[in-house]
């Protein structure tokens, strides 16, 4: 069935989010006069005096970083989001606003300026999972907080502003659009089978072994079979838990494990410090039961046939929906291929 | 009302789609020291021997452009829909796909390749209109289209990769997400009330005149409240029409008169042939009637603080939700406070 599909303009179905995207395998022929992006060489210092999220160096707020040797989160200094804002609500015909109330934090994943997630020890990334779970408590114990977004964005054509290795962490009131969405179709599956949709899914594909990247005892890394990105992956918990506060310490190492491989490949791929958008998809701490979520890491990635070439999510993507040239399969059977080695390290 | 909002973050509803937007209005004191884009200089040759889309010239498909002199449109050598698309369909468990027909093509605005819309004469524009207006009706005609995309990416970093003025149209047998999204808001407002809902928010924004950006006899730009764009704009008709195949004569003049303005103002702004992608969102050709459409043009342009530093929708804005600096007040006075006249011809 997939070979058909790798042939003809097509649609797949998102299971979590009931939309649909647009693939396009035969349009990979056409040529590129389009716009290139600089290939990013690797970070060679281990401390740079300018950056502001090296330790002990000075923040762009004015605060000065401690001498971390570990993850070091802090506030961010020009949060989107605050925890102090006076409520305020627009109700006026058809105009609808709400002010929203938040923390917004930084999270350094290593004190050393030239890592990143594929560079670094298990151990150091095994840090990192832990500083996201202590974080997820801590916020989710404020009253006001509702959700908790996890994310990093990678590369400065992924609007990365330092490329010191560090994600961030939004939390909020509301629940936002993203989370709506996927709160729903779980839900859905829930109600109807007690089971896990995320779980099933996974599942289905380890049977089907046609997407598979990574896989150890406690994780699963994939491309989903509705992927947008060209070379999105999804890294799934074997165990059904509903957010990262849930995990043993066993699961942490093998998240972090899994987190290195899936990175290593991606790097791989171009050759280069690949570029991407990661986020963690968890059930809101709403103070409601969630036995319907499934927590999950997604990675978007923008290059599709090179370092310097990436796909533009334009025109028909934003006023239609979003539409990819590679098929699923394609983009695992071409992150399949790659060394487990590191490039820089051959 | 809106004052305090230009202070306090907060989220807005967009009533096309029922999602909301988060803003940060506080935050656009942050220092910028990502990725900047090179600013683009006006193109200056009328004809470019090496650009498929100038009159005579080859294509990248092989076929030979024809000398045209008016708006020229054809079908896109590297279609992402095509109409001979078999019929196939994926029923797995949690796998669903389905294959898709469609047809794309490529709308040549000009045959002057130093031209872009604010660029053009309201005539010449106005054959542009006809144009949209000719291809939605005949792409119609096709039983097994459903819906018309026409939009326009402009500019390198909107994924452009051609300068010359031209926008695309694709048309397939699915309804996109998108417009599954808004058809669903326009129908609830209608069933309720007999009245176009995007005609209630028209009324309630001329009298409020804060976002407005350009009004003649027929259209009315704005900034919309819950724009998630820096600057995005919106073109709506006053009469309630369902889809461009219902302009008057006098209708494709006005509309074509408030393009030009509204670009030139873009233009003005950072005083660069500002990059976007527009697109008209109009009632399905189903074969159903929409009397609850409204038809309307919307621009999503990227810049945020000058001709270089654009606004990332990465990290936060992919796994939550989107999230904007400035508000949609600001970025109207900030339009609104640009000469009527091109800065190339200052
Ligand atoms: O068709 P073009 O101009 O070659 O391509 C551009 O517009 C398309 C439709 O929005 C996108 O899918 C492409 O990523 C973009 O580069
Ligand atoms: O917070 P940063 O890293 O300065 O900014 C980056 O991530 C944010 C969250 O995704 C985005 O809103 C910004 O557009 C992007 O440049």
């Amino acid at each position: 069935m997939e070979n058909k599909l790798n042939e003809v303009p097509h649609r797949r179905y998102n299971i979590l989010t009931g939309e649909w995207i647009l693939v396009s395998p035969h349009r990979t022929k056409r040529p590129w006069q389009g716009k290139t992006e600089e290939k990013k060489e690797l970070k060679k210092t281990m401390y740079d005096p300018g950056c502001y999220l090296c330790p002990g160096n000075e923040r762009a707020g004015g605060e000065t970083n401690p001498d971390y040797s570990k993850p070091f989160t802090f506030v961010n200094d020009f949060a989107a989001l605050l925890s102090d804002t006076k409520e305020i609500s627009v109700n006026e015909g058809l105009l609808k606003a709400e002010s929203e109330k938040g923390i917004c934090k930084v999270v350094c994943f290593s004190p050393d300026h030239s890592l990143t997630l594929p560079l670094m020890e298990v151990e150091d990334i095994t840090a990192v999972v832990k500083t996201w779970k202590k974080e997820y408590a801590e916020l989710c114990e404020q009253d006001f907080i509702n959700y908790v977004q996890i994310f990093e964005n990678k590369g400065a054509i992924m609007g990365c502003s330092n490329p010191h290795p560090h994600g961030q962490i939004w939390s909020q009131s509301s629940i936002p659009t993203e989370i709506l969405k996927k709160s729903d179709k779980f839900l859905e599956y829930w109600s109807k089978n007690s089971r896990s949709l995320l779980g099933d899914y996974l599942k289905q594909e380890l049977e089907a072994d046609e997407r598979i990247l990574e896989e150890n005892e406690h994780f699963v890394a994939l491309v989903p079979y509705w992927a947008v990105w060209p070379f999105e992956a999804m890294i799934i918990p074997k165990r059904h838990l509903q957010h990262i506060g849930q995990l043993s310490s066993d699961e942490e190492m093998a998240y972090a494990e899994i987190l290195k491989k899936l990175t290593i490949k991606f790097d791989n791929l171009f050759e280069t410090s690949f570029p991407y958008s990661s986020g963690i998809h968890q059930a809101p701490c709403d103070g409601k039961d969630h036995p319907e979520w499934h927590f999950h890491m997604s990675f978007y990635p923008p290059l599709l046939r090179s370092a310097s070439v990436k796909k533009f999510m334009v025109g028909y993507e934003m006023f239609a929906g979003p539409q990819r040239d590679i098929t699923a399969e394609q983009a695992a059977k071409r992150l399949n291929e790659q060394s487990p080695v590191h490039y820089s390290k051959h």
